[in-house]
């Protein structure tokens, strides 16, 4: 424990002495040490580096540098995976192509590489870090809302999700998961390393609050993409209740770092690309769609909707299932990585181009596969008229002749629970980009219907001479992504991608009814889901499950009486206080001689506090500003004042009498507590 | 005051009987006065209604419908301002052109027609509802946050300010003055309505939430441009600190109800334009921009900062002028119509055609000249070279043969000092397009400078072979608008409303460094300055004016004390203190016999409360759920607990005992105080 006197403050410059002891706090932590050798040099270093601090001071504070630094580094993070990604897919494809004519040496090659890049990513995250694996969305959110998630924002971590979700990818279409939930977690993570040097520079002390973190999440999804805006209306949507507005300015920033440092290292590492959207798309501009259109992607929307309900009914089901099932429970807990290479060769098996892969464009990386879905000429044209057939598009869609629709059918119907069994796996993975694409798949599908059934007919007097199927793709790949998130902002993400803001209205309309379907009769989002598997404690996932769960009152799951001090207390009763009790701060109440019941907590104590001589009162900084509920009040209301309170701290008073203190380690307390029930 | 009985109720079961009392509350409202005729017919009618909304209410709640018919109602008011403003706008030309060659004519039909309009606005706003002048969002912003603004949501205010709004947009570039602000108010007037509308259906008698208002800001963006995304970043702007999640849904839901039909009203209305961007570009898509353009992006960025740094500090110091200047003061309170037509007849002299206004482009719409800027031609070559000088770009931008680079520099020296001028007039007006136009002119000027100079040159290895200064008017405007009115949302505007997602990185970027400087030093926004001239109860803003005024005590400011009951309470008491107090609710106190000094509350009287017989805990209902804060505590954080606090009360109590109760209009009489001091 640390030695600190603590002088007597009077109430009203508290404040303006704390930033005195900042100021005297500033020089300590560079010029510490002094036992060291070369003290000279040092000294001279130290100085310069000081001298360095305040001119970078002079222009904005030194956070704005850590977001900055935040959104390059996770630019880079980002494109070093994909460039490494990009390679091992290469040489994979590259061996399978030199290969050809000897098909058990191809089927071979096709599958143990996928299965032992898997169970080597899944042996390797579990041994070093088992936390590593899954999404880490769930996990974001949690901590975002203002509670602590151990082991979750560690260095090796970090390294093992890295490497894992590198493998994971290069996995490719077989296992066909993405990378944009795991980015948003080694984002955070990468945020609270920036926070932590950042309040080293500063030579603050404080704790780490959670600004850095939001914008962690925003950096995470535009360093993905190199898509900003999107990024910042995916960190608003999972704030759990309140976006506080002094955190926009950084997320923009930080995400439009990132954006960009993406597009540039885009631009400069391939010589041919220039600063276009990632996805580039071709769609007419003169019409890119009637009017009439517009029901047609509402009722896209409400398909889609419909679809994401399997898809998260199938998900929870998997999710039980692996929990009861003895044989996985077995599999799952000792055999990890023997677990991922079966199930991923046997998902090869099925992807094998020879087999069932013709009809499934297993060749294609998932970018290409967006790429050819998000394509605004019409497929099914194509394969009637032989001589305007495309090569490139339809080489993949319908390489046996078979017609497009079937196709695509097959496509949908095979990666649906393709899709469900590689979310078992334990691996560190992303479950955005395959619903995305799914849902771009699920929108070609109708888009290709509709321009087949309307090509060259009247609708309602119009000639709907070009119907653009990839618009509806677009479309889909919104809705039926948003509505599995129950989120909005894959609308802007497709419209940023693709770099078609005309087809934004449709886009987000889509993704509206989707959602709407999705979120009534209190429907579980995926990342919900997961939260109440992993039994977080997490609010507002425990309330869609439970939706009188946050209004218990505060008095029935409240834990043991709080530590507290008498005003006038001396110094035995300080020391034995201080010893029991675990927090930095502890409550004083003022008593009254005569009133029994009638404590009430006005101060609280600052620091820690060892030697004390005289009273209480003389020799401590207390605080005189409080916020005090009662136990009636119920949990939701507990948490938001929580989440505004000054000091992050509540006091619960019955009567007058103080019955408890809540920090958001009590409030972790309870909610674990709650999510038990479930 | 109403007569009603209240049960007794126990402290478990108060939300439940609430909810059976609100179900039949559910029938009266339609089914009262009894006594009027033909009531078979009128039952008839009101069981279907009833049936009609039971049958809306089985597919979602009935505020979704609210939302949708105000998004669709915005765009359907704002479709039909731009449609008449575009009819007066041709008329005045029409006439003009038809003067042609009788230029004392054409002088008077130039200078008397807006002067004479604008006069109308004026006096006829004045007499009519002298709260609809200026652009309404220092009003919004103050509802937003909590506070109540009386006058500014009723019904004659938006008869008024739709009509003086037109007349003002209909007096074309001479005032040069925009719509987005007025529209923003109007639509959070139509929300209001239709708050209390669905509220009367629904058969709630609650008050009014915000919700609907923080839509309806949303709202009033996306359906002036079709521009939905943007409109909600506006809306998450404006809030004052803390942005709710639940109101994101509704918000986009709105929002793109509101773009779609703007943007189906303007398809079906001409029938050449179809879906596309409101100010459609052909930006080159194959190189956007060169890498090293982010740098003069950036210096874009800056520069516009410190333009608007300069727009702000004179538009603060007319506002000062005109609040101590005695002929403008007198002007300005009596003969509003008088000043109006002046000062806009002064303008048009110097916008006359045939004087300065051949190099102001005086003869564009707003629309036009936007247009014009955005064009990613470049102009500076195309007057070197009479051959390919394209006619409609040209022809307005350098009639007289001058420079493109004195003509712009010309253009924004004189628009500068005229819109300083025109933001005096007190007219229903908006000021954000003026700037966003503004921020235009300097980015193609600086553009078209970056051009000039580049083409045919290396520039570090590099061929810059076709700069594109539109792109620098984009970021310019972006830049220019979010700098004035401290806020990000314009970069998204601006790519929305030109369908340029390739350019939405270098917008941002040079918004957030032109926000930077514009925010450094606590400088004050546009809606900032008018919020303090105006005196609002705008906590935000005076925190920005004067940074220690959030942290005064609450027990400074506080009012005197209020009324409050003992639980005990006989029949008398409660009588009196019913009719001493205003409010819906009276805090009930615990006293304990010996202690003199202990109070506290734990109660509170849920409605009024008139016949009493017995003691009042046993015949009322009472909440036993408080927040408590101490005197001690700053305003801030007690602006920041009411804002999430249940029941909207906070109660303040020093040392166990009540001191006082803190409702939104408490808080509003201590903001007053506050910005009184200023």
């Amino acid at each position: 424990m640390k030695c600190e006197t603590i002088t007597g403050l009077g109430e009203g410059n508290g404040q303006k002495q704390e930033n005195n002891s900042e100021a005297s706090h500033n020089i300590t932590p560079l010029l510490l040490d002094s036992w060291k050798p070369y003290k000279g040099t040092r000294a001279n270093v130290k100085e310069r580096l000081l001298k360095l601090r305040d001119c970078l001071e002079s222009v904005c504070g030194i956070q704005w540098y850590g977001f900055a630094t935040l959104g390059i580094l996770t630019a880079v993070l980002s494109f070093l995976m994909d460039f490494s990604v990009a390679k091992l897919l290469q040489a994979h494809l590259w061996l399978y192509g030199k290969l050809e004519g000897h098909i058990l040496l191809q089927f071979l090659c096709w599958t143990l590489y996928p299965a032992c890049i898997c169970a080597f990513a899944s042996s390797f995250s579990h041994n070093i870090c088992p936390f590593s694996t899954g999404s880490g969305v769930p996990e974001v959110r949690t901590m975002l809302s203002g509670i602590e998630v151990p082991h979750y924002l560690s260095l090796t971590n970090m390294f093992t999700k890295f490497l894992g979700l590198t493998c994971t990818l290069a996995a490719g279409s077989t296992v066909f998961l993405g990378k944009v939930g795991p980015f948003v977690h080694l984002s955070t993570m990468l945020g609270a390393y920036l926070d932590r040097l950042c309040r080293l520079i500063q030579g603050k002390k404080k704790d780490a609050g959670t600004e850095m973190m939001v914008v962690a999440a925003a950096v995470g999804v535009a360093s993905c993409f190199g898509a900003p805006v999107s990024g910042v209306l995916f960190s608003v949507e999972v704030m759990s209740s309140h976006f506080a507005l002094r955190h926009y300015c950084p997320c923009f920033f930080s995400a439009a770092c990132g954006g960009l440092t993406f597009h540039l290292l885009s631009a400069w590492s391939r010589d041919g690309e220039t600063l276009q959207a990632l996805f580039k798309t071709n769609f007419p501009t003169a019409t890119p769609f009637f009017p009439l259109e517009i029901l047609l992607f509402a009722l896209l929307g409400l398909l889609c909707g419909a679809g994401s309900r399997f898809y998260l009914f199938c998900h929870r089901w998997i999710l039980k299932f692996t929990k009861t099932n003895r044989v996985f429970l077995t599999m799952l807990t000792t055999e990890k990585g023997l677990y991922s290479g079966l199930v991923v060769f046997f998902l090869a098996l099925l992807t094998f181009p020879h087999s069932a892969g013709q009809y499934l464009a297993s060749k294609w990386t998932t970018k290409q596969l967006l790429t050819s879905l998000l394509d605004s000429r019409q497929w099914s044209s194509q394969s009637h008229n032989a001589s305007v057939r495309l090569e490139l598009d339809s080489l993949e869609w319908s390489s046996s002749g078979a017609p497009i629709f079937l196709s695509l059918a097959f496509f949908l119907l095979m990666k649906m629970w393709m899709l469900v069994l590689a979310c078992t796996l334990p691996l560190p993975a992303g479950y955005f980009m395959p619903v995305f694409v799914y849902g771009a798949a699920v929108g070609r599908l109708f888009g290709e219907g509709i321009a087949y059934v309307t090509t060259g007919r009247d609708v309602l007097g119009q000639q709907w001479t070009s119907v653009n199927p990839g618009g509806y793709a677009l479309a889909g790949a919104a809705a039926f992504s948003g509505a599995v998130t129950h989120t909005l902002s894959p609308a802007l993400l497709a419209v940023e991608l693709t770099g078609q803001v005309t087809h934004a209205v449709p886009a987000l309309l889509s993704t509206l009814l989707a959602n709407a379907l999705a979120r009534s009769r209190n429907g579980l989002s995926f990342y919900d889901g997961l939260s109440i598997s992993k039994k977080l404690p997490h609010l507002p996932s425990l309330k869609k499950a439970c939706p009188q769960l946050p209004s218990t009152p505060l008095g029935q799951v409240m834990g043991v009486k709080s530590v507290q001090l008498q005003k006038a207390a001396g110094p035995a009763e300080v020391q034995s206080a201080v010893s029991n009790s675990s927090e930095a701060q502890i409550p004083v109440v003022d008593s009254h001689a005569e009133a029994e019941s009638c404590f009430f907590i006005n101060w609280m104590i600052i620091a820690f506090v060892q030697r004390i001589e005289g009273r209480l009162d003389e020799v401590c900084s207390i605080r005189p500003n409080s916020v005090v509920v009662s136990p009636h009040n119920t949990v939701q209301e507990a948490y938001n004042m929580l989440s505004v309170a000054p000091a992050q701290t509540i006091f619960v008073a019955d009567r007058g009498k103080l019955v408890g203190q809540i920090t958001w380690s009590e409030m972790k307390q309870i909610l674990v507590g709650l999510a038990k029930d479930i």
